[in-house]
């Protein structure tokens, strides 16, 4: 019950398992296809360029910004939370100017403020987190996309939390490029970062491309050597992480690159079609009725829920751990004892919070009322007073009101 | 049958299906120990740092690079064919002079030229290949590692194609960091780049160290932000390959980075361990064995081997496609008729050879038979003369010759 890795569905644990094919065998590159066009559904994008980088969540986010960002570009970030300071650091080593603007850990930026210091700064590239789990927070976009597109600003968008958990309107947005994560809200173990990218962005890379040495063939194509070289300064810093060369790879040119991660790739796509065939409003409603559950029991025990009640990410619920309670005791009762595993948290709130998620595979109803169960017994066996029993009648409360049933 | 990616061992496949852990679940971190002490045996290493990056080979080669490579430091790249001119490429995006020494593709450098060219440029780094699949050559390279000590150089090799089938010698070698590949003879699947280094490495890694933003506590450690700010010029120009921060991920400090690849780092420990067990010795032996059967069939049909012989890799075998007869085709015909996928070539040997590995769980005496006999069939089908039957029979010998019998 961590906001990830969780639990996998067992349909994509039986994926994993597959034989390997060739990575050009065309049954695999029919797979590759396919994956494509279940990622385009899940983004909610026309986009032409929707595949998985071959790393964990934040090689998406580097591969999205080292090849997006030239040195010397200025770029804002926004930051409420460890994982926006992550695009600070990412976004410093690819060599920009960066441009922060922080809000205290707990609360978010509103779209207009977002849009007016884009409006004010003209950044050449705008970083932000959608759902920022380090504080359990989720920053409103739509609006900021304008702003954006007036002052040529590319906007790119780290929703590896909420991809698959709560709506990523990506075209409606105008979100020019979105990098997902796999072991969150969509179930899948940890190793591949979906991302979509639109033209605009696509025509940054294009201007950044060069075919790499040893794959250029004696001929050539047209501009020779000359054409290959001219752009050296501009470069893409990164080989593993340059999407220009990803897109060909991922093209019908299926331009050779890494070896593709066979089965990553079969769990990403069985992963996706499961998501999908849940349907996406389906799957955003029960992320939202299985938080509120944990919530009101959270509530119902006296606990108090972190930050800005308004900016809540749905999909995790951080708990301000007690006065004179030991937070990693908490952990590791419930860990040894229970079998449920809930996170602590980083940087400033380390020993601070808890931070449970209802994710995925394991956002259900079961989930939910043996950790509200669980930790209830471990709070009151370390001494915290609390009205015994009421925790789980209120999550339950809340199933009755949705019309879910009480499941009694 | 291609130099990667190849069969994976059920066994492997069996463990990618395990439930997910927790990435600070103890039980996770058990796993994470355990195959550090696997990888270190693999490398035949006493090094304190042994642990995967998460990602295809490509990646643990440029976390190497990009880890060890100041801006403007000088390296050293031989190139004798595709992967060499990786190396080159990437060693460039990381901002170094490079000085390239290059020989025909088809051939490698003798241990001396490589030490003299060291010693000639000292360079701060040398980066190398030892398996080159594109040419199917092997670089020896016992004997480079003291030229390197006596300049100070850095030796960084590439053995993503040669760990687990063929002798990597870490320390005995004086290589100062090595990186390993997965899916070619450990049959594990594409995903994560098995690497090791040495104290060298580690204190040019951590005079660039800096602790992400983020995870710095209010207090800090020694210095304060200052000393974190201090290297800022140095800094690593990667996140997600940042080496200093990945052994600090990989150690007891646990000090959070990426979500390791939960179902990905089950596979490497299982393919490693069973590597182990087979006995690396032993495993040798069999790759040498089934490459030179391969071999002795492809020459009975009258095929040319491409390349010096005294450089051969035993663990691909590389044919030059005769004259009239279209190199597609023969790959069409094998994949859809007989099941047997093998490999072309790129750059300046696309469509000139093809290549067929004998790789870990695919090196075996029926996959050798079947793929001599349905070569034949094939080419003998598209009008080539070659004399029926040998091939199969050639291999044959060669097995009986080794006392593993003939199998009949």
């Amino acid at each position: 019950m961590t906001p990830g890795p969780v639990e996998v569905d067992p349909r994509v644990l039986r994926a994993l398992s597959y034989p390997i094919l060739g990575q050009f065998d065309p049954e695999f590159t029919v797979l590759m296809n396919e994956t494509s066009e279940l990622l385009r559904h899940l983004f909610r994008t026309e986009n032409r360029r929707a595949y998985p980088v071959d790393g964990t969540s934040r090689s998406g986010i580097e591969a999205a910004l080292v090849s997006l960002i030239e040195p010397g570009d200025r770029v804002l970030v926004p930051i409420f939370g460890r994982f926006g300071h992550l695009l600070y650091e990412i976004t410093e080593r690819c060599g920009a100017t960066v441009i922060a603007i922080e809000r205290e850990w707990g609360g978010v930026f509103s779209p207009e403020e977002l849009a007016e210091a884009v409006r004010r700064e003209r950044p050449d590239l705008v970083a932000v987190v959608h759902g920022e789990t380090s504080t359990g927070r989720m920053q409103p976009l739509d609006g900021v996309g304008d702003a954006c597109r007036e002052v040529g600003a590319l906007l790119v968008v780290d929703a590896v939390a909420t991809i698959g958990g709560v709506p990523v309107e990506t075209d409606a947005w105008q979100l020019d490029a979105v990098v997902g994560g796999t072991q969150k809200c969509l179930s899948i173990p940890s190793g591949m970062a979906p991302l979509t990218y639109n033209d605009r962005a696509e025509r940054k890379l294009l201007a950044r491309k060069r075919i790499e040495r040893g794959l250029r063939t004696a001929g050539g194509p047209e501009g020779g050597p000359e054409a290959w070289e001219r752009q050296a300064a501009a470069v893409i810093r990164s080989n593993y992480l340059d999407l220009s060369q990803l897109q060909d790879y991922w093209s019908p040119a299926r331009l050779n690159h890494h070896t593709e991660m066979t089965s990553m790739l079969y769990a990403l796509r069985e992963g996706v079609r499961i998501a999908l065939s849940e349907g996406l409003e389906a799957r955003f409603a029960r992320h939202e009725l299985h938080g509120s559950a944990l919530a009101a029991g959270l509530a119902a025990m006296g606990l108090e829920l972190y930050g800005d009640p308004a900016s809540k990410l749905p999909v995790v619920a951080c708990v301000t751990i007690p006065d004179g309670i030991d937070g990693e005791r908490v952990r590791a009762m419930l860990l040894h004892g229970f079998g449920v595993e809930i996170a602590g948290s980083f940087g400033p709130l380390k020993g601070k919070i808890w931070r449970i998620g209802t994710m995925g595979f394991s956002c259900r109803r079961t989930n939910v009322l043996h950790t509200l169960g669980a930790l209830e017994a471990t709070l009151l066996r370390c001494g915290y007073r609390l009205p015994p029993g009421e925790a789980v009648q209120a999550a339950l409360d809340v199933y009755e009101r949705s019309g879910a049933g009480a499941g009694v």
